[in-house]
């Protein structure tokens, strides 16, 4: 069912501190400079890697969810895997009809790379939380 | 400096049912079964990405450095991210130089895919355990 994966989600209480980390330390750039994604209560950064990419998240709003990891890891932390899937309905569905958890409403909402996105309990998934993303058209 | 990601390391207090749930629930198959990687106190499986890997890992003997990630996170979860780079040694001294933390005695050991590793601290990288390997041949 899953294809590549897409992204490793970071949790960074700075993007901008976390990017030029990943610049001075390892030499890596940023693909998509910071944007907010309001209706997911994130600002966001992708950094550049050969085959894959780090999406860079950092709390937008009272509400977003990173404020609760951010209690637990105040200097950030892998937050979240991202496969991509060639169908999200499907697959949700797939998921549901194995017992998993699709968090919030199930209905897939648009991510950043602006096509839907549902996210898989952790409790699923060995404590890893799974963000499954429509395969970008192009591939 | 950073090539590839090679693979997400996940830990997990049983591999034998982490294959099942990334089998059963996403449809990912192991590309190299269980092997123990006593150098490093591990038990090692992966899973294939169409374009990188998950490293599953679970605590081997009673040293193994995973015990204390599983003490915190019994049902496991993120444990590290592994980028590729050409010379291990530039890499480790550049990361020194830059007053990064190489964890151990900083001399490379050997890794999972049978190349040299260095693992740098989580402090350094916003939380994160960066692990750098040298870049297989063949590539």
């Amino acid at each position: 069912m899953i294809g590549r994966l897409n992204h490793v989600g970071i949790a960074t209480p700075s993007i901008d501190d976390a990017v030029r980390v990943y610049a001075d330390l390892y030499g890596a750039t940023v693909s998509r400079a910071k944007f907010a994604l309001p209706e997911q209560g994130v600002w966001v950064a992708f950094i550049d890697l050969a085959n894959s990419q780090i999406e860079l998240i950092e709390p937008y709003g009272d509400a977003s969810p990173v404020w609760g990891f951010l209690k637990k890891f105040p200097n950030g932390g892998q937050h979240h895997i991202c496969f991509e899937v060639p169908d999200i309905i499907a697959a949700r569905d797939a998921l549901r009809a194995k017992g998993a958890t699709v968090l919030g409403t199930g209905e897939p909402r648009m991510g950043a790379h602006g096509v839907p996105v549902i996210f898989v309990h952790p409790k699923d998934t060995g404590g890893v939380l799974v963000e499954l993303m429509t395969e970008p058209s192009g591939h």
